[in-house]
């Protein structure tokens, strides 16, 4: 595995175990399971093997255990299908605001089609408040609820709920890498390639759960799966499994990269200026945290740590082709434009954490550099107590550089007034705002008054 | 290859080029291609080349090309993206009697949220009547057509319609294998599981189609995926058909499997009583063909060739689990409880087919040896012209067993009564009697009057 990769939740190489399993069963396990002959026995028998080889890993029945493409789509299968089942319950879904954005996707999708959605806000360290969330899906007509184990940007652990009737689905994507399998919840969600599996997704749905095909209806896998079942990859992800979490254990890997993530949180900001380490120090993933570097673009930096032979991710996890702000971001409240995600895998050695702890001010000061200059110097407006700065036609992170020049040229007291038409600047200038100690006095559309506090 | 998988339209074995593809594309294109680190990037490029290259072999552009994880997902969001992408111009979904169980599926789940389907009879040989079709397709409100370019289960090549305004959905997952690629059609439809592949589907929307996600969105692919792609499985699925198509080229393979097909068309209804080839003698798949033996269950004659070394399958080809009567065979008005589809691959070599000649008349006189004995003796009615056979309880294909047991016993002219539960039945019998030249008077519910004619 490339050193540099500090990217592992978007997926790892093939384990050992998984190129082995693979190719082993793709000599059995070729047939349709489905099929009533040889061929097709041998496929049925490895495809149960591989059923139950995932259930013990996951410490569930093996008829709980369904298997889907991909990870988003086992996200998507949770989600609506539960909603398809509790249609009587009632037809709105409660999730946190940080959840993956396929589980945003999904419930857009449920409300376009006469279905409701409440999102649970979270506080600074992308944490939902139990009780809020409890009281969200205690109201009338909520048919299911959403709440990741531990969020996949930020890296903090989601309280465990008991949602009493209404079931609950759980992205335990993340959490189970290094850490026991949420016990709690009527739906889980896991994805093969984070442990180096195949491109697989798994759905668990615990007996009683009531759940229901979302989508047009297949026979395969009892009416849950979506075409003839990817057998080699089914007994590659259990087998990869089993393998990951078997060294995970023996070789202390969690504590490890926690050790490390504990390294990057603390020398990062120090080596770094203008830079924090986002969410909880304890009650998180040990081996995934999200970073944020005042007055940088998040793709520029992410070119210049490639440059330096490292990979990490910008911007929501799932939206890096598009570069929207990330929703988790900006429901934490914190900065949108200048943060990483490092995400560890179990071969980073010591080596490797250091030398980022080398490249990475030097990263973010190359970034800085190329910046373009400050916006037209401050004009002054009639109210003499107030200036404008024009940002307007200026991407992220410039407006809020342009204020973080400005703002040192006016009386404290005095108001300073930001224009700015970037889509992320208002989620951007709070953010700020909030980081420095300088008030928001209004924002709207594209103008934003900010006053100087100190 | 076990050289009496006689199964390949439900799958081959991994092409030896499918298992190297595999292994290489692997070692780097394990990461997620929308990432934009060197890992990223080089995934990225080899679902370009993967994409380049099954454009070519499919005559299409690469952009036009779009890699799902299975055959089924490729055919659901083929039908259901096109009626998202047409909601102005209607809502109704035309398509043939005869298509794969996912496009009725996809058209029920249409219908179910307030969509409507029209399904076009075929005749007796499984084919469309394109003028039929094309009013069909012309009544107003219709938004997509569905037309295969050859039947699954029958081979029979269908007619290649120019639907005019409405985009027709081409499954031409059997006919591409050993013929052109259909030129015609707004979407096609492709599973790379037929030619060695791994599980990937592929779905070509030409440039001009109106095409929408039927499903929650998704980033990967330009909206049109479904998670992150599986980037070897594409090589793979690209690199296998273009060697799948190329020895099919130099090695003759078509001709050659359809001379197999045509010499089991001919021989074993010569050689097995009561058995008769599906279908058309020309105008036909050449690797795939169906065979009805009368007075057979399927299920017991798949277990018995299969003890003497074949699979083929016998029903719909996706109903294995289910064993419902196949929706082909029903819409044809074919027998449906007797019959086995043969389908080739192009390793298969004479001394198969005439083992496969020798070993079928046994299975079917094996499996006919032990079929319970007839129903109770027909007894007299009130109607002395009429006598009354009871095969309520007993399974296909004994109600049509019973009847031609208790026909000979009545005089020509005379009728008889065939009181059966079996849901089958009713196609059953009225086939038989089509079959057999003898007269279905009347036939609802449970109770079915037939005249012996002859």
């Amino acid at each position: 595995m490339a050193t540099g990769w500090f990217d592992a939740a978007a997926g790892l190489p093939w384990h050992p175990v998984t190129r082995a399993a693979l190719l082993a069963a793709a000599e059995d396990g070729w047939a349709d399971p489905g099929r009533m002959s040889g061929p097709g026995r041998r496929s049925a028998q490895l495809l149960a093997a591989a059923r139950e080889s995932m259930a013990a890993e996951l410490g569930v029945q093996p008829d709980e255990v369904v298997f889907t493409p991909t990870g988003v789509h086992a996200l998507q299968q949770a989600v609506l299908g539960a909603l398809a089942g509790r249609q009587r319950a009632g037809r709105t879904l409660v999730h946190s605001a940080v959840e993956h954005s396929a589980v945003l996707h999904a419930a857009a999708w449920h409300v376009a089609r006469g279905g409701a959605a409440r999102s649970v806000p979270v506080d600074g360290e992308a944490r939902v408040d139990p009780v809020a969330f409890a009281a969200a899906v205690a109201e009338p007509g909520v048919a299911v609820a959403v709440l990741q184990a531990a969020n996949h940007e930020i890296g903090t652990v989601q309280p465990e709920l008991d949602t009493g009737p209404v079931p609950l689905v759980v992205d335990a994507r993340h959490s189970l890498l290094y850490g026991p399998v949420p016990a709690h919840g009527a739906i889980l969600v896991a994805d093969a390639r984070l442990w180096g599996g195949p491109d697989l997704g798994v759905l668990v749905i615990r007996r009683g759960a009531r759940w229901r095909p979302p989508f047009p209806a297949d026979e395969s896998q009892a009416g849950r799966g979506l075409g003839v079942p990817d057998v080699p990859a089914a007994v590659a992800a259990a087998a990869s499994l089993r393998a990951f979490r078997a060294a995970a254990l023996t070789g202390d890997h969690g504590p490890r990269l926690g050790g490390y993530l504990s390294r990057l949180r603390a020398e990062l900001p120090r080596r770094t200026p203008d830079t924090r380490a986002l969410g909880p120090e304890h009650d998180r993933l040990p081996h995934l945290g999200t970073f944020t570097s005042l007055y940088v673009d998040g793709e520029a930096l992410l070119s210049e740590l490639d440059r330096r032979g490292f990979a990490v991710s910008s911007g929501s996890s799932c939206t890096s082709d598009t570069l929207t702000p990330s929703h988790v971001l900006v429901a934490m409240g914190a900065v949108t434009s200048g943060n990483v995600r490092i995400s560890l895998h179990p071969e980073v050695e010591d080596t490797d954490v250091e030398r980022f702890l080398a490249e990475f001010p030097a990263a973010v000061a190359a970034v800085r550099a190329q910046l373009p200059g400050a916006a037209t110097e401050p004009q002054p407006a009639t109210d003499a107590a107030a200036r404008v700065v024009d940002s307007r036609g200026r991407r992220c992170p410039l407006p809020i550089l342009d204020l973080a020049r400005a703002l040192p040229g006016i009386a404290v007291g005095a108001e300073l007034t930001v224009l700015a038409d970037d889509p992320a600047a208002g989620a951007d200038i709070a953010a700020w705002c909030r980081l420095t100690g300088q008030e928001l006095v209004s924002g709207r559309e594209e103008s934003f008054v900010v006053r100087r506090v100190r």
